[in-house]
């Protein structure tokens, strides 16, 4: 990947100058062990949020406030003295995932090292990294230029991981201050072989626990095996009946809402220089299984999912313990997209579960969160804009994809604050997003710094009357 | 249940003197957490092993010598001085259950504490409290007496809960000093309502590991979820496809060996004064679910079975992870009966969990040991000697069971030392063997002494040639 540096010698000065300041400050962010699903982490999640709300106020934005949620704190920041030019509202997540399994890190999660060009820690991609190179970009913005081409407005959130869990009810009580010409996201990356990319479709997400409770206590498989239903054994029965040998998902009425994909996206989604060998490989994957009828990239990005997170009951130690486990559980996650809402599916997934649930154990099923797919035209003005800043700091033009994971609160931008959605982010795709050794390329990381004041300045070319 | 005094007056003056002593010493044998599945336990295997020693060297026991095995050791103690009588080898194990879930102690496991009149810690009844038994019942008849009425050698394992590793191969090493005319085994109990009872069926083991490995980590749910195979979907077909919804078990082969009762057997089991509510309410099962075409009692005794033991893969902590786990695992036994072989089960379980493996995992199958059932005939000898033993301490006749659960040391002193079995066991059937809160009636306790002399004395009268 070549990045070409940008026109602006200024900013090029300030970049060279600050270059070890601003990496020890990424290094001191990536510290933070700010995992959000986690309760025992709460009190670094808010130090992650203290520590961000510091650096923006730092870099010279105004308005700069730790905001509680019902969950973890969001930190907004604002700069709105752009006048007649349009408002940008910018996201991240200074959240991150857990760190288990521990032992396949080959150095500690939160203990950044730079190695071969990348910072390696949990976060460095996602997305601690993104939102870094975000408040960077408006520290050279202020330093060079003393303000920002257009009006940004800042909302980090601590929660991303964690389902967004308190964000939309958030953004509801804040619409009216909010107010906006487009969301840009940078929460996603390059596609295969760190192509620049926007992507312009994301996966929503249902997320469940099932819970099979036979006696309260463990029961000996001698004096009540054969005479019992075994609550492990009947999970294993639902897990199983969810999805066919064919990959398809056995919920009734689950695909409802799928709408199918045009001749023209099928042929659009073959075009893509998609390496199926790189990417089994660098998950050291076999071999690749998943629905009938369709390309390995349309299973990942195009089609929903059923997959099981976790599970868990009974003995799990060392050597033999016959047992019936008193309880046994599951964690299962549906990807969604298109029209697919997650509370219908969740409604359909349980009563499913309900229903094909076997006699002699209790079985409940949970709601733990999810969010909308998410959509932005290729061709709208904010898309384009962003593209042609991606093509001059990198060189080449972005492609367009559709991605497999899911950012909920794309869904909630476009709902709840009616704006278009831009999915700008620089990651590398193999980038070790949710798994041991997550790392981010520093040349990605440097490159999103010019391209984010970059598509500024393109934005600022637009006027402020993009609101769609 | 009336325990009646032994005519045996220098016993009952014994007895009552030594008692205090009695249960003090048999609580600090309580105290020792010697579970035999877990490594770092193994010091306290042995700490039991000599605890147990030094009981029978104090009991005047001779040869007593705790023996190196392939696993935890065996102590061994023998009397030898009845001339012309017959010779009972007697077994136990003192090594216990782990003892998770720990929160659903009333009080620490190894802290037992007596609570209206039940001695109650992990081991109490399964198997402390019966070893515990014959060592006090060997220092009694030395006390009284000066010596046994018949021959005796004891044989007390440290791996019983542990799939008897190493015993198999101890016994072999040592069948030429081994020659005895009966194995009478103290691991069972007494039948539902606390009637005495002898075990004339044990149900056999085979216990194995299912490994179910995709990509070496964890895979983000949203770039890999539709496109590769997930390891606790994978597990969950498998465990599955094991077991049909009558509740028959889909291995093929699998019930070649199994012998059908015969019209007399069915008749005899339903006669047993068994009480399907009792049961049920003991552990709070709720429905009672298993193969059709049998008894609730059939099924728990006499039908082999299927149960997953333990399973896990993926997140299992609070909250939501978007993973594919990288691997899922579940521990998998089935209780075999009549001419069940453990290794030829195994086999048939590993070819068939292999077979049925969906694509894009690799599955494994670990064989964990294994025992086979075990049957003595209602109306051998020794059995009978056993049978009046019981009615004249309990004044009761004891009636004939078979038991759901495995001792398969059982079989091997069949098979290995050519011996006739007796398993004569005192603890009640609800005693929490394997489960928290496990307990041992000290009537039964108690009772179990008497019945153990009174059994030696009606061995006695066989005179030494009843070896079969």
């Amino acid at each position: 990947m070549t990045t070409t540096q940008s026109p602006d010698a200024a900013l090029d000065a300030h970049l060279d100058k600050t270059h070890d300041a601003r990496l020890e400050s990424y290094r001191e962010f990536l510290r933070i062990p700010s995992i959000s699903a986690l309760p025992e982490h709460a009190p670094d999640v808010r130090r992650a949020a203290e520590w961000l709300a510091h650096a923006l106020r730092t870099a010279g934005l105004e308005n700069v406030a730790v905001e509680e949620t019902s969950f973890h704190p969001v930190v907004y920041a604002d700069w709105l003295h752009a006048e007649g030019a349009p408002t940008a509202l910018v996201y991240g997540h200074y959240d991150v995932q857990p760190v288990d399994p521990l032992d396949l890190w080959t150095s500690p999660p939160f203990e950044p090292v730079v190695v071969d060009g990348r910072m390696l820690a949990r976060g460095a991609a996602d997305d601690k990294g993104q939102v870094h190179a975000h408040a960077m970009a408006a520290a050279a913005l202020m330093a060079t230029r003393g303000g920002f081409p257009i009006n940004v407005r800042y909302v980090f959130e601590g929660a991303e991981e964690s389902g967004s869990e308190g964000l939309d009810a958030w953004l509801t009580a804040n619409r009216d201050r909010l107010t906006s010409d487009v969301a840009i996201i940078s929460d996603t990356g390059f596609f295969e072989g760190n192509i620049p990319a926007i992507t312009v479709g994301l996966r929503g997400l249902m997320y469940a626990q099932i819970d099979v409770v036979g006696s309260p206590v463990d029961l000996h498989s001698g004096s009540y095996g054969g005479a019992v239903q075994n609550p492990a054994n009947a999970l294993a029965q639902i897990i199983a009946a969810l999805k066919g040998p064919d990959g398809r998902i056995r919920i009734p009425g689950f695909y409802d809402a799928v709408v199918a994909l045009t001749e023209e996206e099928h042929a659009a989604i073959a075009e893509l220089p998609f390496d199926e060998d790189e990417y089994r490989a660098r998950r050291h994957v076999g071999e690749l299984v998943g629905e009938v009828g369709y390309s390995t990239l349309e299973r990942r990005s195009t089609r929903p999912t059923l997959d099981v997170n976790g599970v868990w009951g009974g003995f799990q130690g060392h050597g033999t313990k016959t047992i019936i486990p008193a309880h046994a559980h599951a964690k299962v996650s549906c990807r969604l997209v298109t029209a697919q809402e997650p509370h219908d599916i969740f409604v359909k997934f349980r009563d499913f579960v309900l229903e094909i649930a076997p006699p002699g154990v209790k079985v409940t099923v949970q709601d733990l969160g999810g969010g909308r797919p998410s959509h932005t035209p290729v061709d709208h003005p904010m898309t384009r804009a962003a593209a042609r800043a991606l093509e001059a700091t990198f060189g080449r033009a972005p492609v367009f994809i559709r991605e497999g994971g899911s950012i909920p609160v794309a869904a909630s931008f476009e709902s709840i604050l009616g704006l278009p959605v831009v999915l700008l982010g620089f990651t590398q795709p193999n980038e070790n997003a949710h798994a041991p050794d997550e790392w981010m390329s520093l040349d990605n990381y440097e490159g999103a710094i010019r391209a984010i004041v970059a598509t500024f300045d393109e934005i600022a070319t637009l006027g402020s009357s993009h609101r769609e």
